[in-house]
């Protein structure tokens, strides 16, 4: 997948992660994989849902969606767990 | 999939929607379907990431997942449109 981009979801609006994977696709990215972490998932998901059914409706399509827990350090030092979700949007 | 049981996750606790889920798979339920709107979405992950690492490790796995959009009525009686997760928990 040498084509495939990378977009980390955070905390800006769901249309800015939009506008970024739109320009992507049109630099010929083949597929573009939304990374979220906690909170940050459910905006992984609108961005998914606003891409195929809105900005890039009927061009692109959710090909993978993949969940897991990752370790990060807190504040204090100590390793939380963390759900994460990998969202693959894919050229159709 | 007559063996199937939806759990819809909600404001609860994580570890409430875990212990449903236990519950329904000793009562020989094959699979379970979590099912969430909107900012609940990250606690569906969580719910599906414990049961698989922690409560029922080697026992459930996630099978599928599924992502899409509904339609909800507003308190004002706008629709309003809201991404939703569907996330498949079966034996192992």
């Amino acid at each position: 997948m040498t084509e495939e981009n990378t977009v980390f979801i955070g905390n800006k609006p769901v249309t800015a992660y939009v506008m970024a994977c739109v320009t992507q696709f049109n630099r010929d990215a083949e597929a573009i994989v939304l990374k979220a972490r906690g909170r940050a998932i459910s905006r992984a998901v609108d961005v998914a849902e606003v891409l195929r059914r809105r900005f890039m409706k009927d061009r692109v399509d959710v090909t993978n969606i993949q969940i897991d827990t990752e370790q990060i350090e807190t504040r204090e030092g100590n390793l939380s767990n963390v759900s994460a979700i990998e969202i693959t949007i894919t050229k159709i």
